[in-house]
């Protein structure tokens, strides 16, 4: 990292710190700390403010990072937009979600966030942005900043996301897996902070993982690593979304959920989802939580064969990833501890006892908001090191 | 890496040099170079020996490895012991192996490789050892150098094989799971060198993997990682010498082989199988390579059914880390075509077409010598990054 990098990343992550401390923080010399400093404050980055507290002798001055400074977040699933806006400590300075159709493809789409972020500045929480970090919910080329076959995303392959948004918004674009930007955002302000080797799972309408290895995503060889929702958990499995029969995802999920509920509502072996599918025409994930929550056997039970089929394949990955700690999150992480319990059994049970003895298991700690902070840490991340 | 060690690693991998030619090489300052080679010389780490080739302008001296550095590169297996001595560019000077049995202990069997080092020293094949490399057939920890709850290798849990070593030959001494370390060789001189993700996995008595992520072992939070093994490929299968049932080396492998040739002809189903049971009084998975090229349908269908599962839990794998090459090493990679053929339809089947549109899958180029030439490889670096 360029010493201005470290300097910002410094000030985003510890607030404001004198100017007599940061070289010591930093461990570069001082004369070179001033002068990039200076430069710093002259390019609107950082402020000086006030005098610091006094540590002895002559008083110092704080530095701090420019209040002015906005990054956009966007966490795009597969039905709706979760949005932020932060200031540069990525402290939420606006939030919106919606309802979204990935499959009116990326033009709409993309226009339409063009539309609320445009709505939020018009309300003055921003005046412009200084970067835009946005997780997609399929596999991405980081590097390229296009989505790459993505499954659920019909129009969008290698669709150019990151220069349209640029090109939108004047200002540097990431994009990522929403999954992995999930992970981003539990390590650094979640429940995986102190964590090297990170296993995050999402269970949402799709189940996917995001992996970090030393601290950093691991991306893979095409960018698809983490993808434990096709794993074939029993050949003779009904066929799932992907063509092939028994995924993990035809199982589990939000859409296997509702598809199970719906079943066992007809069938007669739920009068409490048999109401509600009375009442609402349609069962989802939320229904089976509820009436698990309220005693219904038949969606306990449903959620504990979903959570045993999720821990025989996190069992595998765990064996062969030694992880330091897994995260569970995604929509149905909602449907609490039955689906923790479960997962926590099956993967204790048959995984190698010396990557399982110290190893947590736990839901995520950001819910449904890890996606906005990990989408504004990699907003920050651009702008900060920027120029590298 | 420090200058001398970016320099010893140059001259190991590329040959002698030119004086001339390191500076812009190492993309280092020349008179800091040059500084650093005189100390390099006076330590007896490198020769200058003799003129350059002319590159017009007056002549370089060219500069070596000293021709008296020595290696020991040591792959301690379930039963043998494969052992090298290489000069400092990793070449060969003399080999042997001998039968082992670890179950004598840590004290026995490192007495007994000491023993062995020493035959070689009186032949004249090196004078002291300047580091020495070794490979262990179960979990290690790196960085304490010791064996961590090995399920083979019974009295040998922490046992300080590193210091112990290194005060029996006086030199650097690097200890390393067995299958890290065929990873570590097949990266260096085999099929694997120019692969970022690599995912080596041994087939021998028992069933491994070796990962490498950005041309770097990934070892996991317990140094486990690679464990595949011990994950279960069928709920109701056999019972595994782990304890849990169904387990892939319960499934294949080299002794799971061995039971099921030995079935497959006391129940007649194997001709030949039953030729070579009466002669030899049992069976190995060599029989079964053997019957297999000659053509007997029982021991190709053993093959194939083992394929088919070590596949299986490949499939998830490659889903999950989406690595740029397999190799498959390790005693039944000698079973050949029809292995890898079965190996392959499953992954490219099952896994995710994005992670298997660019992934070879090929056989191990070293063969029986990854091992050592991984040891060798560990061995020179903890020798020429000393001091670091």
């Amino acid at each position: 990292m360029s010493i201005p990098h470290r300097v910002l990343s410094l000030l985003r992550d510890n607030g404001p710190l004198s100017r007599a401390e940061l070289p010591d923080r930093l461990e570069v010399p001082r004369p070179r700390l001033l002068a990039e400093l200076d430069r710093m404050v002259a390019a609107g980055r950082v402020l000086e403010a006030g005098p610091a507290a006094s540590r002895g002798g002559r008083r110092s001055t704080l530095v701090r990072l420019d209040p002015g400074l906005r990054f956009a977040a966007v966490d795009l699933g597969a039905s709706s937009v979760e949005m932020e806006i932060t200031d540069g400590s990525l402290t939420t300075v606006a939030a919106l979600s919606e309802e979204m159709d990935l499959l009116a493809g990326p033009v709409a789409v993309l226009d339409r966030i063009g539309e609320l972020l445009r709505t939020l500045r018009d309300k003055g929480h921003y005046e412009r942005l200084d970067a835009l970090g946005i997780g997609l919910p399929g596999p991405v080329s980081f590097r390229e900043g296009v989505p790459v076959s993505p499954p659920i995303m019909a129009g969008w392959n290698r669709f150019p996301v990151r220069d349209t948004l640029a090109r939108a918004h004047g200002c540097p674009v990431v994009v990522d897996n929403d999954v992995n930007v999930m992970a981003i955002g539990e390590k650094y302000a979640g429940a995986a902070r102190t964590v090297d080797h990170l296993l995050f799972v999402k269970i949402g309408s799709g189940i996917g993982s995001g992996v970090q290895v030393h601290g950093r995503i691991y991306r893979g060889a095409e960018g698809c690593a983490g993808d434990i929702g096709h794993v074939q958990v029993d050949a003779g499995g009904p066929v799932c979304a992907c063509g092939n029969s028994g995924c993990l995802e035809a199982y589990f999920g939000g859409a296997a959920l509702a598809r199970d509920a719906t079943a066992a509502a007809l069938a007669g072996r739920s009068e409490q989802l048999a109401v509600r599918l009375r009442e609402q025409g349609a069962l989802t994930a939320l229904d089976v939580g509820a009436c698990a929550a309220a005693g219904d056997a038949a969606s306990v039970g449903l959620i504990r064969e979903g959570g045993r089929r999720v821990g025989q394949v996190l069992a595998t990955v765990v064996s062969f990833m030694n992880p330091s700690m897994i995260v569970i999150g995604g929509g149905l992480a909602g449907l609490g501890h039955v689906l923790l319990a479960e997962i926590r059994s099956v993967v204790y049970k048959r995984s190698l006892p010396l990557a399982t003895g110290n190893l947590p298991i736990v839901m995520s700690a950001l819910g449904p908001r890890a996606g906005v902070v990990g989408a504004a840490l990699l907003a920050s991340d651009a702008c900060y090191g920027a120029g590298e």
